[in-house]
């Protein structure tokens, strides 16, 4: 339990969200301290102290004993150069663990609690195993209301918080789930194009086939610093821009990197991560979309509607104007899925093309017209209308090329990939049911998001009346592989069910 | 989400139990496949799939394009040299996580959901934080105590099981958390003197400062080989070996890995943890010391008798004669707390020397008494009054010494650590607690376990009278560094209270 001190080294390895040092075995330190592969350890250099998972190295030429190999992120936490000295300490447990334990234990915490927790999870004096924990902990039903309060507070509280300084700062956000969904690039330029401030950031797809950003950047530049934001922000009244650089309630993308993988979705988690985010980014008004349908992330309007009155009671003590559409998330959105067919899609509404997928022009219609009613100005029921004459009147589109100048227009070419393979109907029908999770799957498989060109082009949608032979949809892809992997993926299940016009009742029904 | 081939790559970095792969972020691989830094792969050879943990790495020294780096432990999975092909995967996530969200929500599980949770686990599919959503989701109260056995029963299935051949096979458990109570080392000599077989394995010190190995240590060799430990556990009908090197409920390793550093304690897993571990080591009959005391695991009466039902009903649905002692869990045991400390202690029990602590030695005596009836030739409540004539006889110090000549006799050396700091009482009056928690963490800051010779040497105990400037217990530490450190620990809090006859019986009444 010693300090003593070892030259900093930079080791170029990547160890994403969680620090790693890298110690070599013959290491006095080491060989004294009784740490083992996998011990947490406190490195210190004046003020600034940073945990780190040790990992233990038998190769003196990825570290010597003597020095002290620190993974990318943790290496970038100290603002020195290789070769200076560092102390080591065993790091002790992080204290708000015991809250957490509390919790385990089925007690209720405080705010005091929830900052304490959020704080030394910023400081990345949580490890995964440690954030794991307090997920599960806080998970499914074990926060009560109050309790997500206090949660979304910390969160918020844990990071900066943008001040736009204009009463009225509009945002949306869709709690996700529904392919090929990409509103916001026709509701941005709409709720701007009426003159409404509404900076948009947004996440990259990470289980999804795309994010707004991996569509938005196929036509332009979305890595803009916060400098570079507020003045096309000024400017534009909005952006479609990655929101990954600025550090907005950062424990949000730290429990995010552990919930993913584990597959674990709580209520409370959404919505202290969505209203966290969207504080911290300004908004004062919020509309959030609960798509629901049986492949959607909300399969029944009783869990949409008690979803809905926690965004309302945390939104409300946030002092955020909120207000929740539920929308029909029964199948895809639009008719591509993966960065390049969505980005055309987009396009095409916004170009008032006659071939434009419908169900996305009304659903961005609606939702934008519900934000222009934000506007004191506009008379309630009246914001539909405006945003269907700023669509028609060509000024959305003007807006949109207007946001794409203004962050770094690229060579737009929407080509979808050159691999394409047609599943067709194997009888007559009519469509009945379009999986949700199987697109997104398939189109994954393609190798969207990260290949743009790669994705899923639906030609049938719910209601239609298809004979046997008919293409229900084309699968693109770029490579070979992932070519032959998602088309292995829809034979075993395209997705699609088929059947007469009463099956198509009961998914309607149940909505 | 295809698939391709890279050269394998031995990586000389000790993740533990986690397994590791290094890919260069120029690999064509990485680059097509949308893995980000901390997905999980699969990496397969033949039949060989191992998954492991993706760091992505800028350095071509550490592992090239076109080659995967695996860490040592990763890379022993595969039998296969450096340079052959393996294949990659996208990892799926390990499918019994399901039953794992089931548990979230709430559910009960069945036997067939806990194998597979166990299978998985031990098949290295869970990474640290999914083990830890397992060990929340099933902490506290709640599993029920059928599900217990589920989890029980799967555990010992996960790894191999030892047959000695034998109709009776003893061995004790103490569920921890005394410092100094080296039992073992005098009830295995007694036991096996008595001519019953109690191979006992024991594990190293993890959190506490001396395990019975690491005591053993100070005396013989304890890392044995299975055949080794066979061959004398034949011969000398006793052992005190190292439990590490076999594969006996595997899975139990693997949740303690991450359950230490959480420091999530509960009933379940304790009495999982412990019944597989010994049912695999093939014990017929089990004697479990429960001690109870303020500042022990177990702080109350009630909490005992609950776990000891908890035992026995999973015991006796495995086929395990169980027998549980509650003991006098007020303070440590014997006066030494550290490796040289605990077996010079030990020593003169064996011994017959008249110094040699009571407590210590009335403990072992007891203990060994209660396993001696599991003899059916023994009528009960003579047990003791054998043990004591085996121990006082020589006949145990003989078969200790035997024991040791078998496992590979050392030098033996019990002298403490040459730094020492005597810690006095303030005023008079008498002892009337010793807080286990805070002496056990002044011998660890002092460098036990890994430095022999440090720990704490206690010359006051439970009631014994003291006057101002007495001596109640001295440090001992080999490095000048550790020494300050747990000096200026018992200047914080030195763990003894002072205080007169009436105060002690606060602690006799609660236990």
């Amino acid at each position: 339990m010693s300090t003593d001190t070892l030259q900093l080294r930079r080791t170029a390895i990547d160890t994403y969200h969680e620090n790693v040092a890298y110690m070599h075995r013959e290491c006095g330190i080491y060989r004294a301290e009784g740490f083992q592969a996998l011990s947490k350890i406190q490195v210190s250099l004046d003020d600034t102290k940073v945990l780190a998972v040790l990992n233990v190295v038998d190769d003196a030429s990825i570290v010597q004993p003597g020095e002290l190999g620190l993974s990318e992120q943790a290496f970038e936490q100290f603002s020195c150069e290789e070769g200076c000295l560092v102390t080591i300490n065993h790091a002790e447990p992080p204290k708000s663990m015991d809250a957490v334990r509390r919790k385990i234990n089925g007690e209720r915490l405080d705010q005091a609690d929830f900052n304490s927790i959020c704080n030394d999870i910023v400081e990345s004096r949580y490890s995964k195993m440690e954030i794991a924990a307090f997920l599960v902990a806080t998970g499914q039903n074990s926060l009560d209301r109050d309790e997500l309060l206090y949660l979304t507070r910390a969160m918020l509280q844990s990071g900066d918080r943008i001040d736009w300084d204009e009463p009225l700062v509009a945002d949306k956000h869709c709690i996700g789930g529904i392919p090929g969904n990409r509103t916001s690039m026709l509701v941005v330029p709409i709720v701007a194009a009426h003159g409404m401030l509404i900076p948009k950031t947004s996440s990259r797809a990470i289980t999804s086939p795309a994010g707004t950003s991996d569509t938005m950047e196929m036509l332009c530049e979305v890595n803009l610093n916060p400098e570079q934001l507020h003045d096309i922000v000024r400017r534009e009244r909005g952006c479609l821009a990655w929101g990954g650089t600025a550090r907005l309630a950062p424990v949000d993308d730290m429990l995010i990197a552990v919930e993913r993988p584990l597959s674990i979705d709580s209520q409370s988690q959404l919505v202290a991560s969505i209203l966290s985010k969207k504080l911290a980014a300004g908004s004062t008004h919020l509309l959030i979309d609960i798509p629901v349908g049986p492949s959607a992330k909300v399969r029944q309007m009783r869990q949409a509607l008690a979803l809905r009155k926690l965004f309302e009671f945390v939104g409300d003590r946030l002092n955020l104007h909120l207000e929740v559409m539920i929308t029909d998330g029964r199948q895809p959105i639009g008719r591509g899925i993966g960065p390049a067919l969505e980005a055309r899609d987009v396009m095409l509404v916004l170009q008032n093309d006659p071939g434009a997928p419908e169900d996305l022009r009304q659903k961005s219609l609606h939702l934008a017209g519900r934000i222009i009613e934000f506007d004191p100005d506009v008379r309630g029921g009246q914001g539909y209308a405006i945003a269907r004459d700023i669509l028609e009147s060509g000024r959305a589109c003007a807006k949109m090329n207007e946001i794409i100048q203004a962050q770094g227009s690229k060579p737009i070419d929407l080509t979808p990939g050159s691999l394409c393979h047609e599943v067709v109907a194997q009888n007559d029908g009519i469509v009945t049911e379009i999986d949700n999770l199987q697109m997104a799957k398939i189109a994954r498989m393609a190798g969207a998001p990260m290949m743009k060109r790669a994705g899923v082009d639906l030609l049938k949608k719910l209601g239609n009346p298809v004979k046997k032979g008919d293409v229900l949809y084309r699968i693109h892809a770029e490579f070979p592989a992932d070519f032959t992997f998602a088309k292995d993926l829809a034979a075993q299940n395209h997705g699609y069910t088929l059947g007469d016009s009463v099956d198509l009742l009961k998914p309607l029904m149940a909505f």
